[in-house]
């Protein structure tokens, strides 16, 4: 690596470092769940360990990464193991040519997530903060994709591109996953957390517009 | 400048500066959106730039502009735009007398707007919190002026106006934006802050008080 | 003074000075609002200014008052004004002997408040945190009075002694003004700020229990 | 003591020391209640005083005590009193062989009880978060006890006993106790804070997709 490269991936894990436990104080990581992770450069990414508390991941905590998930540089840490997000993490970067990648375990996703019901999306509209959102105006109805939890991160891939690949999601920079959170990217690590402020004020406030409320079972 | 002028305008900018993170924790600023302006003196105000993590702006980064707006010094830093919002806080700054507004996109406040319904306005009563608007008392019907959004910013200006030339609005030192936010005013920052503090207060009350659900388009 | 009560009442300032930014977070003080007193000995209280934003409160900006209210040390800084608490912070140091009276406008006192409705008290029970209540267990049916507010706060005194008359509310330490808020008190500075902790966490309860809405006028 | 044996006991001193504030921040701990306790080895536990304002415990102000809860090594400070919590701490301990407990006074812990109404326990299903907790998945049907509140603390541990030989509790982490809070523990300090992130995130989650409200009595 060049010297200029080192100071870039110094600066990069720094601000993931500071933008986790802004994420933590938020609600959307919590009980070591959700994650980030961040290009480098065209080859690799930065990831977070699984199973920590995402709060007190320090810089050299994170795992270098090829765009398969292949560990290229392990943290020095050896009980520290690559996040199970992983999967998704690499196929939302390809998929969506995006630079980073945050994982949501909010109440608020979860709940934005019931309101769609049987349906495979919920639609945003009569939000300024939909402007928040690249590429989108205050005018758009704004589709944003809801799928089906599995019983682990990686089975997640296949829905994830099934429903990025249908072009009334075009413009979405989420997906919500029933039961569970959501992913929201952006072209670098600053997007990805303005995308995560903007979604999660969008869920907040379809919640507190709807009040949907789910009989007892 | 003189010396003078040279502090006012430091401790102004570094006021602002820790404000914003105050309001980014409030929710009131979030995802780059929302902001503030402070006048130096009779001629001239400051304000934050467009799409930046307004938490993270620094006392540097702000503008100084005239009372139309025109940039009579920029932010050091290049890349940086003035904000949206420019035009309507000259327009409240010159309207109003106000030494400072502030723009907030608080769910609080777009929620508030959603009680006035089909109506031009929300009436708050029956809270010993009006007084902490200048001018009123807690017995007070007090009258904020709700308009309807607009697809960009500075086309808000005649909308606000228009309400401000209402009569029954003279004491309103806030404007609620339908589905968008509120543009809130003071004498100077700290007044703006205060009026913050009440106005969402009382959106929170007025909210709470009425939980109106919107059914689920 | 002494040496000592010198100690004393320079480590009371700092505590009431550590409290009210935790208060401001709490949302119990706001938009200028909201308050505390604390003994210095038998004869003198320390008090906040009014008008101010009570999180940036210094030490050296508590006024020291006499049991009536009358201002023996005032601030160095000449513009500040005693609180409008005053008189209620006098009357109910007297009344109940406390050593601590803080002031709250929490919108949960509020809600509270509305909880009474028409009469002039609330029932709080089935909550262990009633134990955190001086002499109370978690079996009580604990009875908190509901005054209506006044225009001014000085005028509040007489209905919160009316109200402190009666029997029912001897654990009582909390009076609720409809519309406006609570004041709460205990032996001390530390004890003032476990009640306020208590009755608000009681507020949120009931709110929380009840879910009553008011239909919007 | 040898050397090792004092550094963990001063590393975990400090790590509850941190989880206090963080536990208070969170509404988790309050008014002076809610607590937790570590094992420092096979022999003894680190417990909290009673009585204090726990954001503001010092390493220094915890008991150490053995496994049947008798005061090994008090504090220095010697007005403190042990813990209400210390039998029910000892007892989750010893039978769920946890090497931390946690008490909270969560509101969110409170109205999840509530949820249970005259049955003894909360069934928690649909949701990822699960998998935050030891040993299960996210297509767990995870039951919770909930049992009656008592009057002392110490009263509550045969409920706590018998509501853990049941089998379909073999899972929990947890115990609700109605009107009052949860018990939540793990195999260490770090395990206790994750299940109570899981298990506050749960108690929310069911009751925003549930709200049920009790009449006013």
């Amino acid at each position: 690596m060049s010297r200029d490269s080192d100071a870039v991936e110094s600066e990069r894990r720094t601000l993931i470092c500071e933008f986790l436990p802004l994420f933590y104080d938020k609600g959307w990581v919590a009980g070591t769940g959700g994650g980030i992770c961040a290009a480098l450069d065209d080859q690799t990414l930065l990831m977070a360990p699984t199973g920590v508390h995402k709060e007190r991941v320090a810089p050299g905590d994170l795992f270098v990464v090829d765009r398969e998930g292949r560990v290229l540089r392990p943290p020095k840490t050896p009980a520290l193991r690559l996040t199970e997000c992983s999967a998704v993490f690499c196929a939302v970067v390809k998929r969506c040519k995006a630079g980073s990648v945050m994982h949501s375990h909010a109440l608020s996703a979860v709940l934005a997530g019931d309101l769609a019901e049987g349906k495979d999306r919920i639609m945003i509209r009569d939000l300024e903060m939909l402007k928040g959102i690249q590429g989108c105006t205050n005018a758009d109805h704004h589709a944003v994709p809801v799928i089906d939890n599995t019983a682990r991160e990686p089975e997640l891939v296949g829905r994830i591109l099934d429903a990025l690949d249908q072009p009334e999601f075009g413009k979405a920079a989420c997906v919500l996953v029933r039961n569970h959170g959501a992913y929201i990217w952006g072209d670098d690590v600053w997007d990805a957390k303005r995308h995560a402020e903007v979604y999660h004020f969008l869920f907040e406030a379809m919640v507190a517009r709807t009040r949907v409320a789910r009989p007892l079972r």
